[in-house]
């Protein structure tokens, strides 16, 4: 552990890190001449995602790379450099960041081969060293860096999504990356998303700490394997009194999770106990799945706003009887009541005339071909009596796609998901709604899921892709609400 | 209860039940000469699907519909019916079933409106009556019908998947089509999928013994919401004694599940240990969603035939280093072994001379521009290494789709998926395979990985869409084996 530098001082400021998520000048380490290096795809990333500062390429021997003239080191560019992208050989990296001459606030070194042992921990204690004498702060080594949709830098290709309110770190770059896929598919806009590697220098603490004062940050996701500084971790989680909701996704909770994860991060085994106990004493989340991690970063991402507190009892709404038991059980596994409704519940939803074969009953079945009788008004109808004299603390309204769809070629569809969007825009403070777009998973009607994903995010309101996933995550946001409520500052 | 026919003298045989699922003569009753019945719709379906037999539409004035010749009554038809489609309104089914002298094999009612008490109550007792004097058996009243790719009848729109051995009864129509969807994307093949509706005479005991002396079926699927003859489906499942594996999900087995049960399809209340017990003593595996639902029936496709045990232990290999470690957790969570390779294995991995950057470790975690080198013959010869030496009960390859397509334009994918087929043609039979296809969802990838999935299950290969799913469905697999092993007939 002598080679890290947890210990040397600590200068970074919240503004220190706002260097690295809007950087306005950026050298990139590992442009090639000839071949497609990640240097070079790193610049045709910041082209296309429309970064509008200064592209420094760094080269002992070219002078102009990418269409753009390179200088020999780090200490020869016109202007300091916010952020130094690194993508050469190990060895090579320790002399380049070594020269820096304090002109560089932040590197990133996505070059793995610092390992502990051997070869690699003679590079990894040289590279200590170098950023050291350089005077930068180090992400990494071995991650893929940062995606940062206000700053227009990014590790993925294609289109960038837009800035947004959810600030992820990541200890393993293809979850990070699976993180930002995953998560704009699901309507999520993020403040950041960091790859974290083997954090020689800049650890989940630090990016933890600069979410939890980040005023652009209202939910924190965090993908660890490994904690080296866990009282600082957890004191963190602690201060912050669950101001801002933070779920933790953990590597390596099962035996042979800690296996693969030392394999991978060369982390130290970490008690599963140890990790609930950390949660349960912070109001932080704890999830098993990538999807639920998703999942509950959707479910809480307005929660640091909301005053009054979620009460536990929700109404479902929407078509399938079988779909409408399964998710009564799957709610009533995660502890979320459906309960009867009120007789004044019935009696405003019996003066609609809603014919027979849809029943009157929590959760509220209503096939689709009666509800395409009226161009949606009757969801209408139910959903505003529903919230007026039921008042859940929840509604959670779904619509199987494939059956939907297959009305007057989609516009029912259109209506219901415009109904919902509307009850949304008139909803009391204390209830929430959830919108659940159930689909088998054909690629014509995923097209068509993430445009009405996308539509009621927009708008506001939580989407999940399935019932029992919208029940987990419920049951995320009333565990943190719970933690919340009871503890006020 | 007196209107039920649970009591009626039993009369089919496998034989009787095959007229149902292959129908020489179809009649359909709701049949409109202006509008687009449901009784219309079937016939189109019929055609779409390329039915092959005679249809009779069934009319009290109208001499020819849909093209084809009507007739008055189904005692009018010139040939016996086998099958009566019956979508008229509910007081109209008893006097039409009643006239049937004995000519229709099997009535299907998909008409509500023969609820308990009341006007309903009345009609379920004259459509009791109906059905001993007509002389027919009766599949519903309220369900969608039969979906059975070998006779050609559906009850879906779009085109209709080809013949398996996938066995599914669902007493909620409506799941009953998500059933066929999900499954058909996942790349099931169905021996049939009934809807069974208020089972006032076939009921779930009914199928469930078709199914197990049914030679073109392998695994049973069951959506249960109430068995009126709860000693019979015990019976008939333990005297199975798991030959065939059959997979319950049962709804209503939460206090508001029941509730909703109860509204849905009049159900009452069963307890959610009578389920688990009948499961564990009948090695039934019983799931709690739908997605499980459908792995399950994947994971235990081909079980039946199978005479190897499962010791199991896998070996996981792909790409993913942070999903890799989550992977082990899931698979640990589900009690499946995940272990240290033996040394003799990491010693045939060494001779393959695999760069570092990845691991030699379980999971086996190879990024993706290592795969890429060398066109896939790394990956197949780490398969046939591990499938040689270590010998596990299973091997989980996994890829992460967005990430692979991005080699070659998707020719990395294609040499990769072929690598997994190529072993399962030489896999010995004491090691099981599974795909794991990871997406984020959207609609390009999706086509894409349907494609995959389709031409793996074509291959034998069980894919499944997450590793987490996977875990769950290799411990039913394993449960399921774990009960038949130790119960020998």
């Amino acid at each position: 552990m002598s080679a890290d530098l947890h210990h040397a001082p600590r200068d970074l400021s919240r503004d220190g890190f706002g260097a690295l998520f809007r950087p306005a000048t950026i050298a990139v380490a590992g442009v090639s001449a000839r071949s497609a290096g990640q240097g070079n795809k790193f610049i045709q990333r910041l082209r296309a995602a429309g970064y509008a500062g200064a592209i420094y390429p760094i080269h002992p021997t070219e002078t102009r790379l990418e269409g753009l003239p390179a200088y020999p080191s780090l200490a020869d560019t016109p202007e300091p450099i916010d952020y130094a992208f690194i993508a050469i050989p190990a060895e090579a990296v320790p002399p380049l960041l070594a020269s820096a001459r304090h002109r560089v606030r932040f590197a990133q070194v996505m070059s793995s081969g610092f390992g502990e042992g051997g070869r690699g921990g003679a590079l990894r204690e040289a590279l200590a060293q170098a950023v050291r004498q350089g005077g930068m702060r180090l992400l990494g080594p071995n991650c893929m860096g940062i995606y940062s949709p206000s700053g227009r830098v990014t590790f993925t290709d294609g289109r960038m999504g837009d800035a947004g309110t959810v600030g992820v770190l990541s200890q393993s770059g293809g979850l990070s990356i699976d993180i930002v896929r995953n998560g704009e598919y699901r309507g999520l806009r993020f403040s950041g998303v960091v790859s974290l590697g083997n954090c020689l220098d800049v650890d989940p603490g630090d990016l933890l700490e600069y979410y939890i004062e980040d005023p652009g940050t209202r939910v924190i996701g965090a993908y660890i394997e490994e904690i080296r500084d866990g009282r600082r971790f957890f004191d963190l989680l602690r201060r912050a009194r669950a101001r801002k909701p933070v779920v933790l996704l953990k590597g390596g909770r099962t035996g042979q999770g800690q296996r693969a994860a030392a394999s991978h991060t060369g982390s130290l085994a970490s008690n599963d106990q140890v990790w609930r106990a950390l949660a349960s004493q912070t109001g932080s989340i704890l999830v098993d799945t990538m999807e639920d991690f998703i999942d509950a970063l959707v479910a809480l991402e307005h929660e640091a706003d909301l005053s009054p507190s979620f009460d536990g009892r929700v109404v479902l709404f929407g078509n399938g009887g079988g779909a409408s038991v399964l998710a009564a059980d799957a709610f009533g596994r995660a502890g979320i009541d459906v309960p009867e409704l009120r007789a004044g519940t019935i009696a405003a939803l019996q003066r609609l005339g809603i014919p027979s074969g849809a029943g009157l009953e929590n959760p509220l079945d209503v096939p689709a071909n009666i509800l395409d009788r009226d161009h949606g008004a009757l969801a209408r109808g139910i959903l505003a009596a529903v919230v007026e004299t039921e008042r859940p603390g929840a509604v959670i309204a779904h619509l199987n796609l494939p059956v939907i769809l297959g009305y007057r070629q989609g516009a029912l569809m259109d209506e219901l998901v415009h109904a919902v969007i509307e009850l949304k825009a008139a909803l009391p403070q204390d209830v929430r709604l959830f919108l659940v777009l159930r689909s088998p998973g054909q690629a014509d009607l995923e097209t068509l899921r993430q445009a009405y994903v996308h539509q009621a995010m927009r708008a506001g309101i939580q989407v999940f892709l399935g019932l029992p996933a919208a029940a987990r995550a419920l049951a995320a946001l009333r565990d943190y609400r719970r933690f919340r409520d009871t503890r006020p500052a």
